[in-house]
């Protein structure tokens, strides 16, 4: 088995050797850009740590490996031009450093590339694999678009926005489990297995994302707290705490929700985290991330391989669960 | 050896029976309503028509014929959020109908719709078939990037604008045509040389389309004649009159160039278009495109199949480019 830190150094390696220096300029640099901005690299490490339980050889897998990190970071390009994001990674945006049609365009050919670096699966088992990601990746827009429909609306149910996640967020972990278990030689039970450990895992993921921009540290965590407060985003949390809340507590939040125009928005922070403290959605939100937290576990455990070569993934999620950042 | 028609008529009904009645409705509507809009299905029938000039079974090809014509449609949906582009075959574009954000999205669905429809070639041809049309849409981004930064130069030679144009239009074509060589089971010299075809009367159907925007007939043309004029596109005819005009003209044209606000854009298309004519940049244009016409025939002639498979490729080459609109 690889510990998670050597599967990182490879990783790392072959990212900066994708060969990107390439003419025209203006199409390839956003595209450097944005894959040395860096960020955890879970997806690709998953996938080659899913090869190497299965006793595979993680080589093979880097190819799919770096294409489903690319393709993640096409999706953060041309959500922050949809989103409006000025900053990623604490650097300008693809879109704020060129123009908006750069980030379409270099995104777009990031897209192309990640197809590039999928193709590289061994070839029996190309088909599955390159199905598997397309089938993510239209998922992963369609989590998109449920995101940017929910801004629009003023009720959303807890049921909406988990599957909201699981297509925008979780969907893409349990692919690249699965691509790197289909590479190691998995049966289909264990694969799907595997791909069940992903989505439990990346919902849990997201929830914590959630509890971080409230409860979280702000020199850990790398942006400012109260980011989705600020911005009126249903999370898992204001969804509950618009159910739970009553009196004044009530009238409060919905008194914030509907300002457009705030002059402190520290303020709006501490009395929206102060109801979310008194309505207990905190807890409703650390039981349901636990939950699913549960049933990761108990889907890594059905799966046939021996325990030890379970052990690196086992950690992996313990610190995904206990993260700063 | 089937028709045009008869592939044409393939192509339709194939086109209208991809399923995309999903949700979110936001996201797949525009993808429906952009590969409603028609057009001429070119790419997907030179797709069919090269796997039936080898003997081929051109239902094997009909998976890569529809991801090439999608994944035309996804750049052309893009290319329009980027020029601001209001109509598309006399309809709205995507981004005015519904927004950037929307045209954005779907576009990249397109993109992923495209590769899901590409994977359906033959496993055994898969990863040549893959590999050709992964490394043709990067060209089809350096292209548009290229269109891009010319509008911000004074100057344009006229090799780079045929390197523009080979990128951005030519080698989708010559990948149709090869993809189709491929599964038809050609060598690997012949699907080289009906690429080369591809690339060729790629070029000329661009200069045609150059030629058509200035003296083509408003009613076939389908669009308003003398657009290129008026937003000053660096076309081949512009690049070379820039060269060739002196005097008078040359202080016209330039005066034309500089004027931001124009009164009467009749009266910009017709006094440029005089330029055209006096500088003699039409016949130039026209003799360039002729002259690729000759060499796609070229390289049609020496594939080694009998003259009669080539019939109808040669017919519909001719049609190009005697086209109206």
């Amino acid at each position: 088995m690889n510990t998670f830190a050597a599967i990182n150094e490879i990783i790392t390696r072959e990212i900066a050797g994708i060969d990107l220096n390439k003419q025209p300029e203006g199409l390839y640099a956003p595209v450097v850009y944005t894959l040395s901005l860096g960020g955890k690299r879970i997806r690709p490490a998953l996938v080659l740590m899913a090869t190497d339980m299965f006793g595979g050889d993680i080589h093979q897998a880097v190819g799919p490996a770096l294409g489903i990190e690319v393709f993640h970071n096409f999706t953060l390009l041309h959500d922050d031009i949809m989103d409006k994001a000025p900053i990623r990674r604490g650097r300008p945006t693809v879109h704020v450093q060129w123009n908006d049609n750069s980030a379409i365009l270099s995104g777009d050919l990031m897209q192309i590339l990640a197809y590039q670096l999928v193709a590289k699966a061994p070839v029996a088992h190309l088909p599955e694999i390159l199905n598997l990601f397309s089938q993510t990746a239209a998922e992963v827009c369609e989590g998109q678009q449920y995101d940017m429909d929910f801004e629009d609306r003023s009720q959303v149910e807890a049921d909406e926005y988990l599957e909201m996640i699981r297509l925008k967020t979780a969907v893409l972990l349990a692919c690249s489990l699965k691509t790197g278990a289909i590479i190691g030689g998995a049966s289909a039970k264990d694969a799907q297995l595997l791909y069940d450990f992903g989505i439990h895992i990346g919902l849990a993921f997201q929830l914590k994302d959630d509890l971080l921009d409230v409860y979280g540290d702000e020199k850990t965590f790398g942006k400012k707290i109260g980011g989705d407060i600020l911005c009126n985003k249903k999370t898992y949390l204001l969804i509950h705490a618009l159910k739970l809340t009553v009196g004044e507590d009530a009238q409060a939040l919905q008194k914030w929700l509907q300002t457009t125009e705030i002059d402190d928005p520290q303020q709006k922070i501490d009395s929206v985290t102060g109801i979310y403290n008194r309505s207990g959605v905190r807890t409703i939100c650390e039981d349901k991330m636990l939950s699913y937290y549960e049933k990761a576990i108990a889907d890594l455990k059905q799966i046939d391989v021996p325990e030890e070569n379970k052990r690196e993934l086992l950690q992996l999620a313990a610190k995904l669960m206990d993260r700063k950042d």
